[in-house]
């Protein structure tokens, strides 16, 4: 077996511990005589492994009571239709709800869309005629007084920005799409209405998704038209097993939960993240033939886009770079040449390796 | 290690080939150095496992070009929302779409009750009054001639009965959940509008559901709430990747769809899945102590509840076969008494087991 260096946007890395115990229990876990995928979601076992996953995950990133925490399905574009059919509010006139989005990136912009379908979506700030290369800045927010929410992807994959710091909104809650960030650094919950992601970026395999909300967003009277599986308070007041969740996923997000209180928490992964991503940046900052696309303060340190301004030269790049061992390194077909996903799960020594890949080619190409 | 006998209704039994083999390719999947886990879901790598189990699918179960096989999220349970929202047409005079629903149980009941968000769900038949102990004769169904679609659940996994044959619903689509009873014996597809299943009971883990839809009903002019990811063309458009889908999930069902194919097929499993099941039932059916609670002709051979008529002695005869390494046959709490579920990757041996107990279980208790 020889592993590589995964820079993969999505589904990514997982640390190699987790995936060795997850084989090592594969046809018995703990004794019980079945694969965690066999166990029924009502038995005592599994009781343990979302039990476990959600106090973890509440001690690792300090989630009060006041929030509660979701498993779901659906992937993080199922959300894009929760959030509004949740938390829009229709006015006392019968007016639809309405929502501020703040577009920095293909998937608030699909979000934005996705929330036309239900009520009074505004574009509260966009930097697509940029190139989406940077975050607005606060003075640059349409924001509306009367929003029932504020919308914004955190971290943006496809094109590596990242709010540096969420805008303040009044008191607004703001409903934040965290997919690709999610416990990279420590995070303060009471900034957030809602939070979510799919866990296939930094905690798990795709197919689950977490939302942590705050319960006085978590509502009944919900619009007409909100399908039960996309109802919060349907999880919430099951325990997120109203139906059969996807305990697979959710037994992996547990032993990497697991696996990052062995590292020290989220304040020894934002160490680690920050340095891997000044290793890269630093690289491309004083190379001649590497650019990185986004604006510096708002750079995100889990995904780097990078180019050379010459496709073919990006296209050899990428593949003399799997040749090495280096892979998924490709950028999105949207902003073209490269990106490096540096999760939690890939080493720094997976970096170093592409710097030095990268110094390599840089010498050849002259 | 030591595998117990595991009759649990879903999350269920999977073949211990499959999930060796899923274990020893955990970390390295053929040589490309990486878990299918962290795979991207455009990757080749990931093109070839969703392509061949979609390929190994339409073989063994002879489904033409002309039905789009989706795998989808969600579970089941999202799919009663997507029905209506995919399939209710409005009238011209501005009336909303019909469906005939078939209750025979909690799940058909449950989708049922989802569908009247959507538009007019007639209930065509229900056996709720005698506890669901049978399904209804043909006579019996108060179809409507302009319905939409029929729909039923072929197989309710937790009253243990099955449609012995589908109704003639003349010319009306038949939307069927089919969850509990997929794959477990051959199937015209060309009965069915729709079929869809969540993988957790024969064909994988928890949070993958194969919806399998005649073109003609995957439209673009859906209901106008319809959420982009429960439109079924978002994903047939997509080949299923419009979002990350459950990759690991649709990666372990393309491995029993391996191992079906590798033991014989459809008919053979039907074969094996018959005399399982009879083993059972002709036991019941002489025991002085044991009943079954399903009228004969709609038995599932799938889900077999019986009970012994008292509670008390249920009870020890669960805990007990828990000691003799018989797990997960509680009977579901609004039926009681006891269940077993004998999908496809329970050996027969599993079930002369069982009857062994029972018979012991009866002699110390007569």
């Amino acid at each position: 077996m020889s592993r590589v260096w995964n820079f993969s946007a999505g589904p990514a890395v997982l640390p190699e511990e987790v995936l060795s115990r997850a084989a090592s229990e594969m046809l018995d876990w703990h004794g019980c005589g079945m694969s965690v995928m066999e166990m029924s979601h009502r038995s005592k076992e599994f009781a343990q492994i979302i039990g476990e996953a959600e106090e973890d995950l509440r001690a690792l990133a300090n989630i009060p009571e006041t929030y509660k925490v979701l498993f779901l399905q659906g992937g993080a574009s199922s959300q894009f239709a929760a959030v509004p059919l949740n938390l829009l509010r229709p006015r006392d006139d019968g007016a639809p709800g309405v929502a501020d989005y703040l577009v920095t990136g293909s998937w608030s912009k699909k979000a934005w869309k996705e929330a036309q379908r239900y009520g009074d979506a505004r574009l509260a700030a966009s930097t697509e005629a940029e190139g989406y290369t940077r975050i607005p800045k606060a003075d640059e927010l349409a924001l509306s007084p009367d929003a029932d929410y504020v919308y914004l992807c955190e971290n943006e994959t496809i094109y590596g920005v990242k709010f540096p710091e969420l805008p303040d909104t009044n008191g607004v809650p703001i409903a934040a799409d965290v997919s690709s960030c999610f416990l990279s650094e420590p995070f303060d919950i009471g900034r957030y209405g809602v939070m979510y992601g799919g866990a296939q970026k930094n905690i798990g395999p795709a197919g689950t998704v977490i939302a942590i909300v705050r319960e006085d967003l978590i509502r009944d009277d919900v619009a007409p038209a909100c399908p039960t599986m996309l109802k919060w308070k349907t999880q919430a007041d099951a325990g997120s097993l109203y139906n059969t969740p996807p305990t697979w996923g959710i037994y992996i997000c547990g032993l990497v939960f697991k696996w990052i209180i062995a590292q020290g928490g989220l304040p020894e992964l934002k160490a680690r993240n920050q340095r891997k991503a000044a290793l890269l940046y630093d690289f491309i900052d004083q190379s001649a033939l590497f650019k990185a696309t986004v604006a510096k303060e708002d750079r995100s340190i889990m995904n780097v886009p990078f180019v050379t301004g010459d496709a073919e030269l990006d296209a050899r790049f990428v593949a003399e770079a799997k040749e090495a061992g280096i892979v998924n390194i490709k950028g999105h077909r949207s902003v073209g040449g490269m990106r490096a996903s540096l999760y939690n799960a890939l080493p720094e020594e997976g970096v170093r390796a592409l710097v030095a890949f990268m110094e390599r080619f840089e010498k050849e190409n002259a």
